[in-house]
């Protein structure tokens, strides 16, 4: 069995997320898994990828392994897989790896960016891929908020997911929030991200923003808050996994 | 009446081109009539725009002027309009003119610009804004090419227009031909161009870029040639206009 590597991007608009579920619904992995089943001869291939996205999420470079036994070049079954696939998902690339390694596993960090179209009139082309708020935004305060978030902490605020005993400790690198014309950005970099956590942070940084929370309470938020203490869940839309890495 | 200029943003896809047609027909012009005849009071507004884009093609700035009578603001206008168009049109700046301003008759100069997309993997995001190319593309050749079409010629060779008994002769006044990581954009700036002539010329540029047509034979289409021995007319769907001066 051979391992090959793929880098993934899609628009996540018409899709229930990532992760494969039933027959009838429609996801991302579902789709890659079915178009290689047939490419080898209908057999099940498993598809693995670094992390789920939710429905409507997208990604610009979501990272995905599979084993299987087959004579054809990358470049072959990048070809095969993208003649399949529908317009809104694409394999960009595509390299074979030894075989312990698993996408999920070695996966070192991940970036994730929200965008947010900050103007007083729609936006038409990228409509699609922003959260539409249209309220003046204080950059200066979310960048000194967003500090707090910074380095090793236990985010169990920022989650939608209370069931899980899991430890909700993770470590975030680096947050960047930039405002380019119209469309304000946020840009997490971490070692993971749990259910919900960059749209629940980046509702908690808008809310510092607007004016609406005050800088320090998220500090508090961090020491001994609990999920209905944090901000909104900003609609998936806005999301975009943008790299991982190894 | 109050003469009022807007900016208008749009995806063509869906639609039959700017101008309007009849009742049925599917138009950015008429889209934006309907809405400003109902604000006033169901009267017939008629809105004036630039030039016409075809079916399919694109606007980051159309421009168009109407004439109402009214006591709104600009702002209350721009608002109003952008609340009931569809999601693929906006209004994305508005101002009062004098009188005898008109988008298309005191139009200077425009600028368009084509988006081939050049890569051997699919384009997601922004893939109903590019035209798809995976062949290598010599951009030098094209822009050694495209400096022969720089100043004032007849490019009756390069429209699909052959009724008409208007002027062929159009100046363009710079194209500017970039590769940015897997796109090639083409933009032009002139004084007017001819029904499909921008297609046109990326069709012919393009065939220089892939080795098919010579950087002189562009001079000999300028000098005598005839719309069957010019490039193809690429697709809609990369077109965009950018930019209308005045």
């Amino acid at each position: 069995m051979r391992n090959f590597k793929v880098i993934l991007r899609y628009e996540g608009t018409r899709y229930q997320g990532w992760q494969r579920q039933d027959s009838t619904s429609n996801t991302i992995q579902g789709k890659l898994e079915a178009i290689l089943g047939k490419m080898i001869g209908n057999d099940f291939v498993q598809v693995d990828g670094s992390g789920r996205t939710d429905a409507g999420v997208h990604a610009l470079g979501q990272v995905a392994n599979f084993k299987i036994d087959t004579d054809m070049t990358p470049r072959e079954i990048m070809n095969y897989v993208n003649r399949y696939l529908p317009e809104d998902i694409g394999v960009i690339d595509i390299c074979e790896m030894p075989e312990r390694f698993h996408s999920r596993l070695n996966a070192k960090k991940k970036t994730y960016r929200y965008r947010v179209w900050n103007a007083s009139f729609p936006c038409i082309f990228e409509r699609k891929y922003v959260y539409p708020l249209e309220d003046a935004l204080d950059i200066e305060a979310m960048k000194r908020a967003a500090l707090h978030f910074i380095g090793r902490h236990d985010f169990k605020a920022f989650t939608s997911n209370k069931k899980s005993k899991k430890s909700t400790v993770r470590t975030i690198e680096r947050i960047d929030i930039e405002r380019a014309d119209n469309e304000v950005t946020f840009t997490y970099t971490g070692d993971g991200f749990l259910y919900h956590m960059v749209r629940i942070l980046t509702g908690t940084l808008l809310e510092v923003g607007l004016g609406r929370r005050t800088e320090t309470s998220v500090q508090e938020l961090l020491d001994h808050g609990t999920r209905d203490m944090a901000g909104v869940l900003v609609p998936a839309k806005g999301l975009c996994l943008v790299a991982v890495y190894y």
